[in-house]
């Protein structure tokens, strides 16, 4: 069964079964803790489907439609590649991972956004999404005390961006306005998303994300299919295949670039290198592929808590064995955080329920 | 029927109709809406009591331990002034206020929380909180501009930890340790919160605040039947029913030391004035007392929201009729928060489904 015809359906379950109304498999529920007790409770819907559509594993409401927001970064990024402009523009592992990064505008992050904008002839004023504090004190610490103050480049989200206004200069399209559904840019990157979920999304409800671009409601289903097909592209065009390669290969090879210091994603991609590619994304989502076991997985905390999600996509990765035993042990507290007080006391973690 | 006795049932319910496993009133419903769709979903339990512990309204689970966190600080500030310190002290309506709060470390919060440790003979160096940033971009980047960096007069609970220190100096305990559950001022407060909820919280559920202090799992039930005797205490010794008054004096006359520039609590109670207190907390909670009405409200997003408990305290105030349909809609945005993205674009709305 293919999802492009029936989003989210078991392979041999009833329809009823997976409508997310209380009769299909729960979702995954998250624990915060302190103390004796449970403080507070996430839930956490999940799709894990294969290159063909079967969903193989899943929890919760998987059919409704959900904003992906940054999860689809890598997704965004085919567009990149694929039409030519990262490699007219000579733009390496650092570059295509921070077109898929929600990064943490660390030194590294802000200086290869400002290069790059200068190697495509732009400026941060070209830039449409927003200016952003940097994620860590101390980077905002000596932003401010060097007497700045934060800017476009330093957005999360100004890697995608320059993405998308390299796609623009490479094609000649006018880079003003780049960040609206109907601009080029923005119908090229839906088409891509059309073709990787196997859905029509012209009449999909649709918003505005944090950084400006439009976001579309796609079930967590087919957004898991189309991060199965991210690393496993067989079935597609070969110009899609290449630029599906070249993405997964920038995000294992630059995992720092994707996010940054002391985060979910870098921390989990420098252990997993080419078999898992991860992202997270605003309200609860997170996405990830496993190439080696041509799997996708899509998720969404229902309250849009991105510590649900974090803890979610770890517990799903140490059951579909995409991170062993011995690593989930040495990765301890990036899968199980603890709960700190301000003075850096432990006292309570956040934690999986068992599936 | 008193709440100290059977914590969280309606008078003339069956039972079962409120043990919030789901066959009593559901929860409120807060959505947070991105363009078309609704993006993210939470769920508040909510208990309003009167003096009596008569339940007059609640939805969800109001029987399982909460733990409150800052929103119950008008309580433990009962110690600050049932003990004699804050007169003996010269304590004003601004520190009774900051004892209160959850402050934003604005100009204001700080400089009066260094006077009043001068005040007790104390320094910051005395305050067990932890350090924590200035809330607001411009007092943070204030203070970095200028070589500083954050210290426990900065966290939002040093007013709180202030009167802790006060009533320590006052009654002559050791300062050193004021934050264990063992010191003499906790089990003071401890005494308190029994007295005012009507349970004995020997063997409740405990863990550690954000701040250091103990945290006590209450039911809202109860935490609603105390906010209803601290704005009505009636029935209480007087030196409570002086101290209660007091409290909510200072809370009236400085809304803006309880919390700060644009903050819910402050909004809310510079318009209603001395009809209405309101204390946030961590993890979704919210504490209200109506002194007209008799009435005290507790509440509790399920997945420690603040957003989702905010939005459902403002909707209880209107639906109580503590903030009239005029007040409601000069107040606007505050009852009904915007989704704004970096760049200051409205993408969607916060609000409350029907009760």
């Amino acid at each position: 069964m293919d999802l492009s015809d029936s989003p989210g359906r078991h392979e041999g379950e009833a329809a009823e079964a997976v409508s997310g109304t209380g009769d299909g498999p729960a979702p995954l529920l998250i624990e915060a803790t302190r103390g004796a007790m449970v403080e507070s409770r996430h839930q956490v819907s999940y799709a894990v489907s294969d290159v063909e559509g079967r969903i193989v594993r899943h929890g919760g409401d998987i059919e409704g439609p959900v904003y992906a927001r940054s999860a689809i970064k890598p997704l965004q990024a085919l567009a990149l590649v694929e039409s030519g402009a990262a490699e007219a523009f000579g733009l390496g592992d650092a570059e295509i991972a921070l077109a898929c990064a929600s990064h943490n505008a660390e030194p590294r992050h802000v200086e290869t956004v400002l290069a790059w904008l200068a190697r495509i002839g732009c400026t941060p004023d070209d830039l449409e999404c927003g200016p952003q504090m940097p994620a860590r004190q101390a980077d905002a610490a000596a932003l401010l005390r060097g007497g700045g103050k934060p800017g476009p480049e330093h957005n999360n989200c100004s890697g995608k961006h320059s993405g998308f206004l390299s796609v623009a200069r490479h094609l000649g399209h006018p880079t003003a306005g780049y960040i609206r559904y109907e601009h080029p840019v923005q119908q090229r990157v839906l088409g891509l998303l059309e073709s990787m979920t196997g859905l029509d999304l012209s009449d999909a409800p649709r918003g505005v994300d944090g950084c400006g671009i439009p976001v579309i409601g796609i079930p967590l289903g087919n957004m898991a299919l189309a991060m199965a097909r991210l690393g496993d592209p067989g079935d597609q065009p070969e110009p899609r295949q290449a630029a599906c390669a070249r993405i997964r290969r920038a995000m294992a090879a630059e995992p720092f670039m994707v996010a940054g210091s002391g985060r979910f994603c870098t921390e989990i991609m420098t252990v997993t290198g080419e078999r898992a590619q991860i992202k997270t994304g605003a309200e609860g989502v997170y996405c990830g592929t496993l190439p080696d076991l041509g799997l996708g997985i899509a998720l969404k905390a229902a309250d849009g808590a991105g510590r649900a999600a974090t803890v979610a996509m770890g517990r799903l990765l140490v059951e579909l064995q995409a991170i062993t035993a011995e690593e989930a042990e040495r990765l301890g507290d990036v899968l199980t955080p603890p709960v700190l007080n301000r003075a850096g006391r432990r006292v309570g973690e956040l934690r999986a329920k068992s599936i």
